[in-house]
C-alpha cells in the first residue's frame, strides 16, 4: 500500500512544457551513439569524418523543417545565442544601410536586452507596441520603418501568452523598405508550420529543447546572401559563422527532433490543441474569476494563459505543484525575477490583473486522463488559496 | 580467421586525444539521469530545483579543480565561447582603464581572431612573439605593457606543441602594471595543476571535452570583483553573466570530469608522461630525420610534437590512419585549412620545416601495448611515404 501511494503522489501532471520538453525516444536513440563516440568534426581522422557526416545529416533535417537549404542553417548552443547573434551580427554586418533597429515589446529578453545594449552602443531602437491580444500591427511597423532601418526582429509566437504574430505580412512590410527581417521562432517550432520561403524571413532562431530535442543545441537560419558578422570567432566552424567545437550528440538530437516535428506537425498540432481546449473548457466551467489572455484564433496549440483573480502566481504555482500539477508563471527564463511579466504589461494588463498569471502548456506526453485529473485538482487549490488570501487581507 | 583480422584492422591506436577525449565511465553515469530528465533550471517547479542543484554541484566541482569559489565559475557552451567572452567582455567592461590588449602569437584562433576583431573595432593590440620552444618571455611582456593596457591573455599550455607557459610570472608582471590577466587553459586542464590563486590569474577558460567530459559544456573562471560585460544577454543565467538555457546534462558531465581530474591529476600526469616518453624514445631510436618541437621541460605530459623530414603532414596522417594509427596535424580546429600552423611559424620554423608536423597525444585509454604496436607501424609508413615522395619529386 505504501509503495502504491508513493507512486500516486509522484505522478505529477506536467503543464510546464514551455520550460522544457522531454526527449522523445527516437531522439534519445539517435543521440546514444554520439554520447559514446566523442569525435571532433574538425579532425581529419575517420572518426572526425563520421562526426562531420552526422552534423550534416542534422543540418539537412533542420533545414527540411524550415524548407531551407543546409547552407542556410548554422548550429549554435542555445536559443539565446541564436537571438543575440542574429541581432548583433545582422546589425554589424549591414552598417552601410544604417543603424536603426525595430523589435516588438513582447520579445524574449535575449532579443529585448540585446537590442537595448545595441542602443546603448549607438544604434537607433524602436520598440513596437502590441494590442490587448499581444499582436504587432503591420501598419504600425510600416509607420516605424525608416530609410536607415537595418533589421526588424519580431517573434513568430510568444511562448508565454501563446499569440502567433502575422510574420508573413510583417516581413513583407520590412522588405518593402529594404530592411532585413528576423524572427525568434523558438516557442513556435515543432507545433507551428515554419516555411521560411512562404514567411519570407531572412533569419530565424530555433532551439532544440523547445521541440523535444536536447538542451545545448539550437540553430540560426540565415537566408543565402544575407550578410552577418560572427558572434563567436575561432576555428571557423559552421560555414565560418559560428566557431567552437560542435556539441555533436546534442546537434544529432536536434536533427532527429526536427525530423519528427516535420513528420508529425499536423497531427501534433491538432492533438495538442484538442487537449488544451479540453483544459480550457473544463477550467472555464469550473472556475469563477479567470481571464484568458492572448489571441484565441492566432495561438500556439499547446498554450493556455490565464489570469486568476484574487491570488498571486507564485503561491498558486507552489500550491498546485504540491497538489501534483506543475504549471508555469510566464517565461521560465524570467521566473526567478518574480516581476510582473513585461509581456502582460505590454498587452495593457495592470499589475493587479497580471498578478495571478498562469501558463499551462500541454506536450506530447499529455493525456486526456491528466487533463481530467487536473480539472478536479486545480479549482480546489485556487479556492483554498483565495480563502487564505482573503483572510490574510482582512487581518 | 576473417573476423579476427577484421578486429585487428579496426582496433585503431588513437594518438589524437587533443581533438577529442572520450567520456570516462563515471562521467557517462553522472550524465545519464540528466539525459532522461530534461528540466529547465530557471523553472520554479521541483524539477527545476533539482536541475539547479545539479548545476550548483557541477559548479562546485569545477571550482574545486581550480581552487576557486562557485561564484567565480560561469558555464558556457564551448572553449571558444569562454575565450571570446573573456576578451570581449573584459575589454568592454574595463574601458575606463584604457583600450590596449596583449596576447601571444601562439594563441588559439578563438583568442587570436577575437583580438584582431577588437583591433579592427579600435582597440590597440600587441601580439607578443615566442621563442623557438614556444615560450612567452615575462621580460618581453613587461616591455609591452602600457598604462592603457586593460588585458593580457596568454594560454596556459599550447595544445599543438605542448609548451606550458610561465603563467605565474606573466600574471605577476601584468598585475604590476594594473592589467588583468586571462589564460586559455583548455589544453592544460585535466593534466596540469591549475590553482588560480597560486597562478594569480583573473580569468581562465576551460572546456569539458578536453578533459574526458562532454562536448557542449565549458567554463570561464572570473576572479571575484573582476568587471566583465556579458557576451550573451537574456534571462540572466550564470550570475547574470551568460544568459541561455543551461545544457544541464553536459554541465553535469563537466562537473564529474572536473572532480575526476582533481582526484587523478598527479597519477594521470605521471602515467601520460611515461607513455608519451616511451613513444618519444621509441621513435627517436627508430626514425631518422625527425625534430622534436616545443619545450621539453615545460611540457604537457600527454603531448609529443614532431616534424618529419621529407614528407607532408596530410598524406602522412592519412597513411598512418590506414595503418591503424590516428595522429593529429596541429590544432584540430584548423586542420581543414591545411595551412602551415601559425604556432610553428611563430616559433620560427620555416614552411619547409613545418611541412611534416605531427602531433601525438596520449590519453587515459592509451596502453603500453598500443605504444609498442605503433612503434612497429609508424616507421614503416614514414619510410614508404618518403620513397614515394622522392619518386614523385624526381619525375
Amino acid at each position: 500500500m505504501i509503495s502504491t501511494r508513493y507512486t500516486l503522489i509522484m505522478q505529477r501532471i506536467n503543464f510546464d512544457y514551455a520550460a522544457a520538453t522531454p526527449l522523445l525516444p527516437e531522439v534519445k536513440r539517435a543521440m546514444a551513439a554520439w554520447v559514446d563516440e566523442t569525435a571532433n568534426p574538425s579532425s581529419i581522422s575517420q572518426a572526425g569524418g563520421r562526426a562531420r557526416r552526422a552534423l550534416e545529416q542534422a543540418r539537412r533535417q533542420v533545414a527540411a523543417l524550415l524548407n531551407a537549404t543546409s547552407a542556410e542553417i548554422s548550429f549554435t548552443s542555445c536559443g539565446t545565442e541564436s537571438n543575440n547573434w542574429a541581432l548583433r551580427g545582422l546589425v554589424a554586418g549591414n552598417r552601410r544601410k544604417g543603424n536603426h533597429l525595430i523589435i516588438s515589446a513582447i520579445e524574449h529578453p535575449s532579443v529585448l536586452l540585446t537590442a537595448k545594449r545595441l542602443a546603448m552602443e549607438g544604434a537607433d531602437l524602436t520598440i513596437l507596441p502590441v494590442d490587448r491580444e499581444g499582436l504587432v500591427s503591420p501598419q504600425e511597423l510600416k509607420a516605424a520603418l525608416k530609410p536607415a532601418t537595418v533589421l526588424v526582429s519580431i517573434m513568430t509566437a510568444n511562448g508565454e501568452v501563446g499569440t502567433i504574430e502575422p510574420i508573413q505580412e510583417l516581413a513583407a512590410v520590412a522588405h518593402e523598405h529594404g530592411a532585413l527581417f528576423h524572427s525568434d521562432a523558438i516557442a513556435a517550432a515543432g507545433s507551428v508550420e515554419l516555411d521560411v520561403k512562404r514567411l519570407g524571413v531572412d533569419a530565424m532562431s530555433l532551439a532544440a529543447n523547445a521541440f523535444y530535442g536536447p538542451q545545448g543545441a539550437a540553430a540560426l537560419f540565415l537566408r543565402e546572401g544575407v550578410r552577418i558578422l560572427p558572434l563567436l570567432e575561432g576555428g571557423g566552424q559552421e560555414h565560418g559563422g559560428r566557431s567552437g567545437t560542435e556539441a555533436v550528440a546534442a546537434i544529432v538530437g536536434m536533427g532527429a527532433a526536427a525530423e519528427l516535428a516535420a513528420q508529425r506537425l499536423g497531427q501534433r498540432r491538432e492533438r495538442l490543441a484538442r487537449l488544451r481546449d479540453r483544459l480550457r473548457d473544463g477550467l472555464s466551467a469550473r472556475l469563477e474569476g479567470r481571464r484568458l489572455n492572448g489571441s484565441w484564433t492566432l495561438r500556439l496549440p499547446q498554450n493556455l494563459h490565464l489570469c486568476i483573480d484574487g491570488v498571486s502566481s507564485e503561491p498558486l504555482v507552489l500550491g498546485l505543484e504540491q497538489a501534483g500539477v506543475v504549471v508555469g508563471i510566464g517565461s521560465a527564463c524570467n521566473s526567478k525575477a518574480m516581476r510582473p511579466s513585461h509581456v502582460l504589461k505590454a498587452m495593457g494588463l495592470s499589475d493587479d490583473e497580471a498578478r495571478g498569471a498562469l501558463v499551462f502548456t500541454v506536450g506530447e506526453p499529455t493525456t486526456e486522463e491528466e487533463i481530467d485529473r487536473a480539472l478536479e485538482l486545480i479549482p480546489v487549490v485556487i479556492e483554498k488559496l483565495r480563502r487564505v488570501t482573503k483572510l490574510t487581507v482582512r487581518t
